[in-house]
């Protein structure tokens, strides 16, 4: 397991522990099941434990653990669904686990506005089934059941984000306690506005370092009239990134378009009890009016044809296509499962999609070198995909191995112009890439934005960088 | 006219002006003429005069500039095409007028990943022009054929926004020279990232008082394959935003809806030597394919029909799209203009969209009620509209009239949960709405971000709020 425990970690002060108690009784707790639940990721980290867990219920509730903490330098580390790949919510410098997940009301839905308000431990699952009765929904979808607050604060997207966007472009406003347990609203519910800094924008991708999402306000979507699924198979891995590549070029406006190579299609088919061809594969999605639908798959089609693609499998109706989907956002576990007792280590990273067929192609040369299972899949619409592989947990030269091979992919993608992580944040996996990509004067800003806003370091420290 | 000298103009050490006219020469001025061309904006407020003014070539231009004005305490005031509407450029404490106007390059257009990078000083109408054979195109468009630069640093939007969105989406990247001299990239060229803070949004729309941007990597999109436009007159001011806000609800993705009261038909009848009707108008405009585009007509028709609409009027040759779309980006001057020797005051609000039909009659009925010539027109889809005043200079009860308005319109649509500037941003004039907003403590994490990244206040100073 990759080292996760900070140096600069410190013992905490009894006495805050004692105070917090007091205030918040059973939210408050110091066992060790609870501790260790928070101080795992599912990911290749090792556990770093909190000194203790609340569960917040309230706005007022992250305010007064806020100014207990601060007061006395206790580290703050927000908790949602633990869903996070980068180590992004362990408690490296130990201090209190700040779990979000009791605060997961939906505030208000207003179809009219096509908006809502959420609680930051709202799930998007959970948001989509409210939706639903109002013809709405919210697009960004990473894969995991994840919390709102989780996903603003990694700047997540998923499948969804060729056609809709991310959390970028998804939250239109958040409500945050600041280190100086102050409550502010980023933004009004306004589609637009030029109303000074972009901190809604600041916020989301921060990872908690700035301060606690305790509200969003999301932008929603109208369910489409016609929503059309398909699954393709490919001769070979560039014809059907080509295919990609080539429909976005024309302009067709594709919902989502995820790639799995074959060895993922093994996987899945294995882990979900599927029967598709175990060949490097597209799922598509295709939404508009009826005939809008129509025009992009005959145009998708052909193209697909001519890069070497099988026939189009329809999933048309809604329990089909999710069944579909299901299985796409299980690939993770599908992946990770092709061996058992194995532990993920998944990367990812974003090109320009000129660039993409290339970096995809080297990168399987790369796996098939390999000594352990690896996958790729992606949301290949935004030039984005992953790599996960499959470790033996007990072999650290596995992990030595992957850490090589991971950097050949991250520098690849550098190479070519893209980012170290295309929508799993930084955390503690990729500090160093992030120098590397945009330099240590750019980096320099973010610590001096970080320095003005909590100096005391103590909302997820050690995350994104170190000061 | 608005009082725009600020108490805190210093006088400048004439050894700066020795240094800046040693290392720049002839690109160096402090001419009575050129000074009063950068001390000047397009609206109300009273002209305020740099002590010099540079004209940058390229950012090592800037760089040298920003080291020197630094170390002297001088103040640096970013100037692009000087059409910002809310004073962002005026220098109101001096220093140097910093024109970035001839870094008009396009440096590269990438049509395969549909991005290009432009100097911030080259304009969106030449960027077009120069996209326009790889079937590309730019869609942001505030009406003013502004520099790249300003559209980013007021956060600008304008009439596509309803379907392209605003800088906030169409910027990649920026190229910022730092208040320290240093050169930053703020993101790669991927069309997605969660590779830490986004320095990137946080720049667009600081307008100029973190950095000075120099460079611009924005996203394209393809010039779609139909393009119909049309203008249609209405019963009520209250049938067009109506029909407006019922499109949008079904999901009809206009690419620009434009309102136009009777007044504004009349001076834009007046100024472009036109003959519609002078009642209130929408102007549209419908992208997509042959068959796509056919059917937004028909929904929005079938609407606007319930709503009290007339005929649509429609202009499908380039030609009279051209025609029909430059009477609309000179409104502002044929408002201005209905009175001659007048000046121009423009107010811009943005609400959640179902409050805009309300927050738009309000409006008219206080215009109703007004002195002097006033319209009404905006970018109705995105909840946004303008109001322009056309007054007097030489009658100061006439500002002071306006003055009164205005805090009725912005706190309206505050009172709606809306903004007090969809894209004309703080600048001067909206500093105080800007703390009604969002409150004091939001106001001081942006104060708190400036002083961390400018500590001696120089770029642009006193801009969006004093320190």
């Amino acid at each position: 397991m990759q080292h996760s425990q900070d140096f600069q970690r410190k013992p905490i002060d009894p006495a805050v522990l004692d105070a917090l108690a007091a205030r918040f009784g059973a939210q408050f707790q110091t066992g060790a099941a609870v501790r260790a639940e928070h101080g795992r990721s599912e990911a290749h980290f090792e556990p770093a434990l909190p000194d203790a867990v609340l569960f917040a219920r309230s706005t007022g509730d992250v305010v007064d653990c806020v100014k207990l903490c601060v007061a006395a330098g206790v580290p703050i580390v927000p908790f949602g669904a633990g869903t996070s790949i980068e180590g992004n919510a362990l408690p490296v410098r130990g201090g209190i686990s700040l779990d979000l997940t009791a605060m997961n009301a939906i505030v208000e839905a207003r179809p009219e506005d096509f908006d809502c308000t959420v609680q930051a431990g709202a799930r998007r699952e959970e948001l989509n089934h409210h939706l639903r009765d109002m013809g709405l929904f919210f697009p960004i979808d990473p894969g995991a059941n994840a919390t709102l607050g989780g996903m603003a604060s990694t700047r997540a997207s998923g499948t969804n984000a060729v056609r809709y966007g991310t959390m970028r472009d998804a939250v239109l406003s958040l409500k945050v306690v600041t280190p100086e347990g102050k409550v502010i609203d980023t933004a009004r519910r306004a589609r637009k506005s030029a109303a000074g800094y972009d901190l809604t924008r600041l916020y989301v991708g921060s990872e908690g370092t700035l301060g606690i999402i305790t509200e969003i306000t999301l932008r929603l979507h109208p369910i489409p009239e016609t929503i059309s699924s398909a699954v393709c198979g490919f001769e070979t891995l560039k014809g059907a990134v080509d295919t990609v590549v080539q429909s976005i070029q024309i302009g067709v406006p594709l919902a989502r378009v995820e790639i799995l190579d074959a060895k993922q299609m093994e996987a899945v088919n294995r882990w979900s009890k599927l029967d598709y061809p175990e060949v490097t594969t597209l799922f598509f999605e295709f939404h508009g009016s009826g005939s809008g639908v129509a025009e992009q798959i005959a145009m998708v089609s052909e193209i697909a044809g001519a890069n070497g693609g099988g026939e189009f499998r329809w999933s048309n109706l809604p329990e089909e296509r999710a069944k579909l989907w299901k299985a796409r956002h299980e690939a993770y576990y599908a992946a990770v499962n092709l061996r058992p007792g194995a532990v993920g280590w998944s990367t990812d990273v974003c090109v320009p999609i000129s660039r993409l067929p290339e970096c995809i192609e080297q990168t399987q040369a790369d796996l098939a070198r390999a000594s352990m299972p690896a996958t790729i899949l992606g949301h290949v619409g935004d030039g984005n995909f992953h790599v996960i592989f499959s470790i033996d947990p007990n072999q650290p030269e596995e992990m030595a191995e992957v850490e090589a091979i991971n950097a050949r992919i991250v520098r690849r993608a550098l190479d070519m112009e893209g980012t170290c992580t295309g929508e799993h944040g930084i955390g503690l996996g990729k500090q160093h890439w992030l120098v590397e990509e945009l330099g240590e004067d750019t980096v320099e800003i973010m610590r001096t934005i970080k320095r003005a806003l909590d100096p005391r370091d103590l909302f997820n420290p050690g995350k994104i960088f170190t000061l």
